[in-house]
C-alpha cells in the first residue's frame, strides 16, 4: 500500500509554516531563513545543495540528518499546493517563474501542483512538474499512480497539508517545532481539533534546539 | 534580586492553556483533565494531594516530576488571574465560591487574585487570597513586597501571563506542551511576536509524551 507522507514541516511554536510577506525574495516571507536554520546544517542538505562551505564541512549526522534524509525514502511522487510551487496567487501572467529549484530540481519524480489556474506541464531535469485542479482524494489517486508502488510525499504548505488532513489522507505527519514565535502567516492547526486521535505521536528534542513531532498510524 | 516565574503552564500544540466552556464542574472545559495528565502521576502532585492510590505508588521521580517540584522553590507569593480562581465572569456574586483548592490550599503564601471587581480579601488555612485591581507592575511590586525577599510565581492563565509577557516582567517561563490539538480556548502566544528574543531557550522532551521548554534570562 502506497503512503502519503509529510516530512520536514517546519512550524514556529505558535504553529506557523511560514510568515506574512511572500515574495520571490523572501519565501517565508517575515520569517526569513528562521524555520529552515536546523535543516541547513545537515548532511542530507549539504550533499543536496552542494553548500559545503556553508555549513563548514560535510555536514551533521545527528538527530536532524536523521530525520532529514527519510523524507528522501520510497518516495515515487510529490504533490504540493502552488504557495509551495512560488509566491504568485491568481491566474499565471506567463510561465517564467519554473519553481525555486533552478534546472536540476531535487525531486527526480513527478510533482502535482495544485492550482485553480491552469498552467501547461513542464520538465526540468528529472523533475515533472504538472498544474492540477483537483480535490485532495484525486490529486492523491493521481500521484499513487505516478509513484509507481512507492510512496507519495505531501510537501505543503500548510493550508494544502490541513486539505489532506481534512480528509483523512495523511499516514505519516513530521513536524519540526523550531523555538521562535512568528505571530503571523499560515497555521498548520487551524481546523485540526483532535487530530492526535487518529495517529501516536512521539516527540524527540534535538540538541539543535528543535522538536521533531512524528504523527504515525 | 526577587524573580517572576512561571512553572508548569501546560499548554496543547496549537498553545491553548485552557480549553472553551468553563464551570464549576469543568475547570478546563472541553480540554477536560487532557493539560494535567503528565502531572497527576509525579510524586510532587501525589504528595501534595495524598491520591496515591490514582496515581498506583508513590509516584514517578522523572523529568516530570523535577520540573513539577521546581515551581515550589523559593516562592514568597503568587499572582494569578481571577480566571484561574473560578470560572466566575463579571462582578462576584456572592463570597461563596473561595477556589478549587478547599480549606488548605497548597500556596502556603499571600496569592493575589487580579481582578476588575471587589472582593474583601481572605484566608484559607495559611494562604491569604487579595483580590487587586492593579497593573501587571503594580501587582508586581506588591507581590514582591508580600514574598519577603523570595521569588514570585505567576500562576495563570494565559491571559495573565500574556500581559505581564507584553510588559516584559518575566524572568522564567516553563510551559509543558502536551500532545493534543485542542482547537479552542486561550492561547499563551498571541501577541508574543519575537518571545524568544528575549529569553534562551530549552526544549526537554519526557518519556510521558510531553515537552518541557524553558524560557529563561
Ligand atoms: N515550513 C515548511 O517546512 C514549508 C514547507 C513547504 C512550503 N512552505 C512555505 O509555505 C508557503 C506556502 O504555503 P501555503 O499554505 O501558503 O500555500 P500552499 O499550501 O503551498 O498552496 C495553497 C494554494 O494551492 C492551491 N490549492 C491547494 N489545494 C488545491 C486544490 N485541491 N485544488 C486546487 N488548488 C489548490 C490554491 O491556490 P490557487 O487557488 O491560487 O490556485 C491554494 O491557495 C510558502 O511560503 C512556502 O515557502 C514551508
Ligand atoms: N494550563 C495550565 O497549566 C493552567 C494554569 C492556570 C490556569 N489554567 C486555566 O486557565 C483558565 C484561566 O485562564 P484565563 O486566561 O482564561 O484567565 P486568567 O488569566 O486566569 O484571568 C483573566 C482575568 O483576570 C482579571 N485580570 C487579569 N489581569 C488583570 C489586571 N491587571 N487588573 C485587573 N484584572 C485583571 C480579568 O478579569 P475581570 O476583568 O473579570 O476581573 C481577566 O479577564 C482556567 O480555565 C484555568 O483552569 C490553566
Amino acid at each position: 500500500m502506497s503512503r502519503l507522507r509529510v516530512h520536514s514541516l517546519a512550524i514556529s511554536l505558535d504553529g506557523f509554516a511560514t510568515g506574512e510577506g511572500l515574495s520571490t525574495e523572501a519565501p517565508f516571507g517575515h520569517a526569513g531563513g528562521r524555520l529552515m536554520e536546523w535543516f541547513f546544517p545537515t548532511r542530507t542538505f549539504v550533499e543536496a545543495s552542494g553548500h559545503e562551505a556553508e555549513a563548514q564541512g560535510p555536514g551533521t549526522r545527528g538527530i536532524d540528518d536523521a530525520f532529514a534524509a527519510a523524507s528522501w525514502n520510497g518516495i515515487g511522487a510529490e504533490i504540493m499546493g502552488r504557495g509551495k510551487f512560488g509566491p504568485q496567487t491568481g491566474p499565471w501572467q506567463d510561465d517564467s517563474w519554473r519553481g525555486w529549484w533552478g534546472e536540476e530540481p531535487p525531486f527526480h519524480s513527478p510533482v502535482v501542483v495544485l492550482t485553480h489556474h491552469p498552467r501547461p506541464d513542464f520538465a526540468a531535469g528529472e523533475t515533472t512538474f504538472l498544474f492540477r485542479d483537483a480535490s485532495p482524494r484525486d490529486a492523491l489517486a493521481l500521484a499513487t499512480e505516478l509513484a509507481d508502488g512507492l510512496d507519495v510525499r505531501l510537501g505543503g504548505g500548510a493550508t494544502t497539508i490541513r486539505s489532506f488532513l481534512d480528509e483523512d489522507l495523511v499516514d505519516h505527519l513530521h513536524l519540526v517545532v523550531v523555538p521562535i514565535v512568528l505571530g503571523r502567516g499560515v497555521r498548520i492547526w487551524d481546523g485540526q481539533e483532535g487530530l492526535e486521535g487518529r495517529f501516536s505521536v512521539e516527540a524527540t528534542a534535538s540538541p539543535s534546539g528543535v522538536v521533531h513531532y512524528l504523527f504515525t498510524r
